[in-house]
Parts: structure tokens; sequence; C-alpha cells
């Protein structure tokens, strides 16, 4: 017999909450309530959480206790602490706090990205060589991700064409970062296109191929991670609650919520290394540290399937034997 | 260019709304709501619509008037009025008011069989052999379609197995009917095991396999009908606003949203044969028939995306393409 707890997760979830959830609503979580919150999320099994960003209080003052809570973070053995930077002052103070991994996001559409940030995407890559320069000189372990924001499409422009996504991801792996991952900040893909873009961007630049990182606007997001996963992706972005979304697409929000998303993978048998039970007790201190905020998710309201041990146990065997080849 | 309006719909979305979801609810919408509301069904471009049930007036008071609904439904050219029918007496009063197609439910789950109809699955299949004797002998154009309940778990007895699930379709088959759809009626489905099963029950019975009718229970709606429609299946039941589910599954709930299927399949380039545009209107009539109840729907309530008749008319063409193996 195979213990389950023992093997390698087949899929990451890259919990991003505490950074995205926590930064789209307008309450701040007190600090000591966002600890214990990314214990929970540990505890539950989460080995990749995002954390905070790293930008002036006065933008975001959510956000003003980054260095402390990336202190916590670290304190939990095998978690990668992850930081949003949004230029190179942010990365400064994330690598001195002592994250293990930075991710910058960069807009595909050229319209989104002058709204946004007001630079070019040009602009924006140097901004990205320049990072990874004072990662190579300062802390060469630390890893860099990109984040493709509105990848899929963009409220401003709306179509963002294919070709432009690829050269994007292409210039920054080019200006040296570890992935690229592809952000559907605006809730306009679907699974169609994933499959189609994310296999472009394969072609262009292999491995480096990063995280999925779906929203459930339109209610696409569990299909889009499903066809993300038909075509090779095994990292993916989601929020404990749904919490979170792009403030600055107007119009966009919903995270694919991290409950619905394990129930996902366990059902199918592609192993998460997250306890379900334990995620959804997650929720009460999500809950505490921002009262009065709405939390998603269909899985926790419906709770968990009649013989979900069972059945995650038999779709495990059989997900084995497919993955074998040697399922009927 | 290609017109198109006139081209045929590559899925066939079979709206269910006005017979699960309104018997699913405890107010009974009056009859001429009905007609108004299956009337703007029609117009959105709907086909295929389950209008009634035709059960005992003193069990379920909200299907009463399940005659009359038909006949107007009968007005409508080229619409497929459909019923469900639990048994012979239901199947004589539907063929009697004319319908075109008539779905009978059949638990693959031995204990919610007996628990929600008091019959085995083998008294079952004897009733839809006697039900097809009828069509053949009165109606011979009517069809008739299984629908397999339970297929993917039970809130009852846990799992389901599937070589059950196969031999209950087949049974159905040799006992006459035109196809045999599956059905989540509990919302415990996954997308591997919606594969696994569909080409498993397609192995058995060939073109006989017949639509997919997933539950939002889990949040799980739409990546199990991405899933049914990547092993081939062409034909989906959803429910306009979500209404309904199943009453005598406890703690199951949930219907497909019809906006969120069509939003999903036409950004995809599939087309539906669906103005999605009309289809969110026609949450008026549902609304102003059902004051109060809760309407659900994420393409509702986000909107429809910047850009959408570029970016559907772009994704047919991309859509047919790769139909036609000519896509990069």
């Amino acid at each position: 017999m195979q213990d389950m707890k023992n093997t390698i997760p087949a899929v990451l979830i890259s919990e991003v909450g505490p950074r995205d959830g926590l930064q789209s609503v307008k309450a701040t979580m007190p600090t000591e309530a966002k600890k214990r919150w990314i214990s929970a999320l540990y505890e539950a099994g989460l080995r990749e959480i995002e954390v905070a960003s790293f930008v002036p209080a006065k933008l975001l003052p959510q956000m003003a206790d980054a260095a402390e809570v990336v202190k916590h973070a670290l304190t939990l053995p095998g978690l990668t602490v992850m930081a949003l930077v949004p230029n190179l002052r942010g990365a400064q103070a994330a690598i001195e706090a002592g994250v293990h991994k930075l991710t910058i996001p960069v807009s595909a559409s050229a319209a989104h990205s002058l709204a946004n940030v007001r630079k070019t995407r040009e602009e924006m890559v140097a901004q990205v060589r320049n990072i990874v320069a004072l990662r190579n000189e300062r802390a060469p372990r630390v890893l860099v991700e990109a984040g493709i924001s509105t990848a899929f499409g963009c409220t401003i422009q709306g179509d963002v064409p294919q070709d432009e996504v690829v050269w994007l991801a292409a210039e920054c792996v080019a200006a040296g970062v570890d992935d690229a991952g592809l952000s559907d900040t605006t809730g306009m893909a679907n699974p169609a296109q994933v499959r189609r873009l994310f296999n472009k961007v394969r072609a262009a630049i292999g491995d480096k191929t990063g995280a999925a990182h779906m929203h459930n606007t339109r209610g696409l997001g569990l299909a889009n991670c499903l066809a993300a996963y038909d075509v090779g992706v095994r990292t993916f972005d989601s929020s404990l609650g749904g919490l979170g979304g792009c403030p600055y697409a107007p119009g966009a929000s919903g995270n694919v919520v991290t409950e619905d998303l394990v129930f996902m993978f366990e059902a199918m048998g592609v192993s998460t290394g997250v306890d379900l039970e334990r995620l959804i007790a997650a929720r009460e201190p999500l809950k505490a540290g921002l009262p009065g905020e709405p939390v998603y998710g269909m899985t926790p309201q419906a709770g968990l399937p009649k013989g979900w041990t069972t059945v995650r146990a038999g779709a495990a065997r059989q997900g084995a034997g497919e993955r074998n080849g040697s399922a009927a």
C-alpha cells in the first residue's frame, strides 16, 4: 500500500490569498491575524504562499507589515515564501526581508500596462532585468517569477494578441526570470484559449513556463485550471475563500477558490499535498481577521461528499494507473 | 464570410429550468409566467427545453399545469419539447399532451433508487421497457431518453461502481431507449471520472450515449462539462440561473448555470446557437415569475467581456480551424 502522505504532490497549489486577497479588500487584517491565517494554511499542507506585497505603505496600507509577515512565514519549515514586488525598490525590501521567491507582475496588454503602472511593456521588461541583476548580486538563491497579467484579455483594450503574450514571456525569460506564469487578471479566459496559449508559451520558453493564475469572474476558473492541467501546467494560483482579484482591472474580480481547486484535483486523484478538512478549517482565521468580508467557496458550503476518503483513495489509484497507462 | 446564424450548433444546450428548476423550489410559478419564460428561452436560441414533469399534482403542485405548458411550448417552431416522466402513467399523459421527447430518470445507485422511487434498478428497467412499448404503439416518433441519475456518486451509499452505471445504461438501451445520459445528481463528479465514465458508457452503447447533466454543487460543473465535451459529449443539460437540483438527494443542489455554460462554449468557439444577451434577458421573466427566489450565474453578474463579439468571432474561426486541423 502506498502511503499518500509521503508521496510528492502531483501539482503545486500556490496560495495567493494573504497577498492578492488581502490587498484587494478595504479593511486591513491585523498582523497577528495574518500570522495565524498563514500558519493555518501551512498546517493544511500548502507549501507555497504569496504572503505580501512590497509596496509603499501609503499606497497599500494593508501591506505595511510585509516584512514582519515574511519573518513569521520563514519560521514554517519547507514553505516557499513568496512576495509580489512591483519594482526594484520593492525587490530590495523583499530580499532584505528574506523571501524565497519574488513575483513581478508584467502586463501583456499595452493599454493595461500604461494604465496600471504608467510604463510600457518594454520598460517593465527592463525593470525585470534590473531586479534579476539585484537578485544575482545580493541573493542568488532567490527565485524570480514573472506573472504575465491580462494574458487572456483586457478590460481596457479587449483582445490581447497571443503573439504578444508569447513575446513578453520570452522577453522576461531573456531578462533572467526563472519562470513566467500566465494570469487571467480579467476573468476573460476560456479553456480552448488556455490550452492554445500555454502550448504556445511552452513552445517558446519550455520548462520556464510557470503557474496558471485563473479567475472565476464568469464561473470558468476551474474549467480553465483543468485545461491548463491538460497541457502540462502543474502550478496553480488560488485564494482561500476566493478572496481578492485585481482592483486595477475595472470589473474584474474573483480568484479561483483554493478549496474548490483542491477538491477538484484530489477527487481526480491528482495529489495536492493539501488536507481538505484542514484547508476548510483555515477559513476561520481568515474570517476572524476580516470580520464581515464575504468568503466564497462551493465545497465548504456543500461539505465533502459521502465516502470522501474512500473516493479519494480510489481516485488516487485510478489516477496512478492512468499515469502509468494501465487504466482501461 | 461565414454567417454564424446559419451554422448548425456544435453542441446542444438542453435547458431544464422549467422542469428541474421549477419543481425544486417551493413556490409555484403561475402558468402564464411559465409560458413567458419558455418563450424567452426559445427567443434566446434554445432548441431543446424540458418544460414539465408529468407527475401527480398532489406530489408536485408546481407541475400541475404540465399539459398546458407543453401545449404552449409546441407552438414554438423547431423546439424539441421534453418532459420528465417517472412512470407509465406519466408517459401516457406526456404523450397525450404531445411532447417530442420523454426523459425517464433511472438511478444507478441501488440505495438511491429504493429511497427515491421505492423500486430496484431492475424494476426501473422493466418500467422503461413498458414506456418504450407504449411509445412504439401510440407515438412512434416520440423519443425516449433514460437519465442515469447518481451516476457519479450517491449521497446515500457513497460510491457508485462504474460497471453498474455502464450495465444500467446498456440495460436501458436494450429496453429500447433512444439515448442514455449521465447525471451528476449529487454534485460528486470530477473531470477525470467524467472522462472515464463517458468513455466506458460509449464503449458499451455507442452513439446512444446521451447528455451530460452536471451539477455545480462543489463548483466543478463547468469543468465537468468541459471534460465531457473532451470525450465527445455534445448535449449538455443546464438550468437558467442555476435554478434547481435534486430535492430527493439530501445535500445535493445546484444545476450548471446555462448562462455560464453558453459563455464557456461560445468563448471557446464552440457554437451553441444561443444568443448570450438574449439568454441573460430571459432571467427577467424567471425572476418575475418566482419573486424572491435566488437566481445564480457569474456571467450575468460580471457582464460580457469587452470586445465579446470580436472575441467570439475570433474564437469561432480558431475553433473551426482546429476542427479542420489547420490551426497552429
